[in-house]
């Protein structure tokens, strides 16, 4: 079970889940000349990144949109750096955040479950109902090893449009979603306590992510907005119950350590490292006072 | 302002909108065999039907979920099918539901409105909020005749999850999608009173419908689910302000007509064109009697 490999990668290498969402802009002066193209550039720069942090991160987080965005050459990196998060014998998330009718999401869990852009996890997005949406990812999370972050309380001030929307109980949008998800995991824990079957949760600092988690005990939780998000270390220990359970993602943060470095440029890959080094002792330091 | 090309489309062509989710499964027999590759055999399995049905739909809707499954080749037929689909003159409606934070969004705006996935429509989804998920493409809307549809009320039975929960004034969620898109709409509207800000609200033979379209007089719609989903003709009347302002998406139905005539799958683009004309005179016909 995905879910399983996932905890032991955080019980070895720490929370950092790194996001791959590889601007043409983030290469550093230079890079993308030795390259026949955008698409190669961005390859070849995930894969420096890859090999410098493999043993100090948890999984990589590989936002589509920048890959889609280069279009055709650009999907080809974006397969490209999924196989390479494989071969290093890492966990890879597709941060697709797909939602759809039942027949149209039988084919987004066969494109990103099997075939070119086979990944272990994909995030997804119920608004359009749990049993289209998600239901058709369910097959793959019970016989093929595969795993779900589905949205709940994203990082973003705009959550609070919708997600906030309070029912006649009280109870918000991103609540009830979660307690459908919790419904689900509950019934497809691994060995260590937790599904397959995640979710997507801000960190924020108060009591609303403590409730969050105690609504939600068997749910991995994908954690964006460390960072260039405004998220902190301190604000991550009430998600996790007993060290574990949860990924945090700080994507431009490490890409572009570089750039903070005196001749960064030169040395991007090991600078990325350093920075993920720092965010993962950063987590662990909060943990262990909490 | 591509609202107003949309709206003569509907007014010389009906209210079609075709929808290319074309799986592999839907060639006829013998039919990928003259193609190297399943890719390029979807791809003039499009071709066939758009030349076919150009001048009697107003639109192609294109599911790009379709084309992911088959991983980069089936993605090089989606690109081929929009390019095809604007060589016709017609438009495009890229079904793509993102939705995701501000810098990713914008990222999806580059993807599909210019490069080698450019279509002239998006569909969007907005739990993220209004902000993040869909400003970025506004831009587009504004300045480069460019349109979108956001997940309002989908025609699934799952849609009831979600989108029906009534906060404590007893709006629904949907309902408040819609309204904060109507504003926007309301500033945006083209020469013949619609915005190239719409919306995807399913068929519901109810009041509903005709509440829904009053809150939201601005929007053109996209409506899913006629035919192999269930949608009545009569239910599309009350969508419609002086006949106008919606498309009526569908796909199996059309791509799908040659299995039901005898020797249908050495015509089946002559099937698709008869099942379109048939569909759009159904439609036709219940909006005069409306």
């Amino acid at each position: 079970m995905i879910a399983d490999k996932l905890f032991k990668q955080v019980e070895e290498k720490g929370h950092v889940c790194l996001g791959l969402d590889t601007d043409y802009s983030y290469l550093p002066a230079g890079f993308a000349e030795k390259f026949d193209s955008a698409g190669e550039a961005i390859y070849n720069f995930n894969k420096e990144i890859i090999d410098a942090t493999w043993d100090v991160v948890a999984c990589y987080k590989v936002q589509i949109a920048y890959y889609e965005a280069l279009g055709l050459e650009g999907l080809k990196a974006y397969a490209d750096t999924l196989k390479y998060i494989k071969e290093k014998g890492s966990v890879s998330i597709a941060d697709i955040k797909r939602g759809d009718i039942a027949k149209t999401a039988e084919m987004y869990a066969a494109a990103h479950f099997t075939g070119d852009f086979e990944a272990d996890f994909v995030t997804l997005n119920a608004y359009m109902g749990i049993n289209d949406s998600i239901e058709p990812f369910l097959k793959y999370v019970k016989e093929n090893d595969k795993g779900i972050f589905v949205l709940v309380r994203t990082s973003n001030k705009g959550a609070r449009d919708f997600q906030f929307i309070k029912d006649k109980n009280g109870v918000t949008l991103y609540e009830t979603v979660g307690e459908r998800l919790e419904a689900m995991a509950q019934e497809n824990t691994g060995k260590f306590g937790f599904s397959s079957i995640g979710a997507v949760v801000g960190a924020t600092n108060n009591e609303e992510g403590a409730s969050l988690r105690n609504k939600m005990k068997s749910v991995f939780l994908l954690i964006p907005g460390y960072g260039a998000q405004g998220g902190k270390a301190e604000d991550i220990a009430v998600y996790l119950i007993n060290g574990n359970g949860a990924v945090v993602n700080s994507s431009r943060g490490i890409l572009l350590a570089y750039t903070k470095e005196e001749n960064g440029h030169n040395d991007f890959a090991m600078c990325a490292r350093r920075e993920a080094i720092r965010m993962r002792d950063d987590i662990l330091s909060h943990i262990k006072e909490a």
